[in-house]
């Protein structure tokens, strides 16, 4: 709440003029960032939004602050945790990841298209097969372990959705 | 608590004499959780074990109970807020998923020994990411999104580590 406070300039009493509750606040962040991942996966896929992440993350990236990701990963468990418990917060969170998956089958139908994803391999496997690299990420991250070669595995998991060659 | 006492057929008393609390307990089973899985990583791989939490979290399987992975997932969420709030613990956890990463490392080794490994790409990159697509596969387990393709995804994973044509 301290850090939203300085972030847009309004005071908690303002805030929650707007939202009802933590909850709904919670929420409205929740879904802002879904949207703008949505966004970037279209334009960019979802290794780029790992790549991200990752910078972000990294202690000597120029803009890495440990509060930004730590924050943002407390999102990501919040979210896990209320799946679990609310079965309409579920609901819409399950529209939400539906979205994100069908940008990444979108994006990667558009590059097989353009021949540089394989085609040996369901688009459907190979879009979930991204989405479980950045479950995993998430993951490694929420758990405080070290970066190690993240970067190099992240090449790894784009060279295995490419078409050899490519 | 219930489940326990039925599973193990002591009664919570008796189980309390042997753990100080509900926090030990916890500890001690993922603990077990942990060594075990060094184990079966150790004799058929990482990509086995993803495979076996699959097939424990198919609603088809014929050993597949809805509780005892919720109870799983339970654990290993409880892990990543311990690990958030108690240094100590996350001091501990941090050396068995040192071992789980040792043992996917060795396996590895001995694979490429093998020539069933590819050779072009550093065997720690190649054991993070497997450990990727297992924290994925847990958090997304985690999140009860469906199991869609996820078998023939871990058949990807599987050959994005394997020596072309092996």
């Amino acid at each position: 709440m301290r850090r939203l406070e300085e972030e847009i300039g309004l005071s908690r009493g303002a805030i929650f003029h707007h939202f009802r509750d933590k909850e709904s606040l919670f929420l409205a962040v929740a879904e802002d960032d879904a949207v703008a991942m949505v966004d970037t996966v279209a334009q960019h896929g979802l290794v780029q939004v790992m790549r991200d992440l990752l910078d972000r993350a990294s202690p000597t990236s120029p803009d890495g602050e440990e509060p930004e990701v730590a924050g943002w990963l407390g999102t990501q468990l919040e979210v896990s945790r209320r799946l679990r418990t609310d079965p309409e917060f579920a609901k819409r969170w399950a529209a939400r990841a539906d979205a994100i998956a069908a940008a990444t089958r979108d994006r990667l139908a558009r590059q097989r298209d353009t021949g540089s994803v394989r085609s040996d391999v369901d688009l459907a496997v190979l879009a979930q097969f991204l989405e479980l690299a950045y479950d995993g990420l998430v993951l490694h991250l929420a758990m405080g372990r070290p970066l190690d070669d993240l970067g190099r595995v992240l090449d790894l998991v784009e060279t295995a959705v490419r078409r050899r060659g490519a």
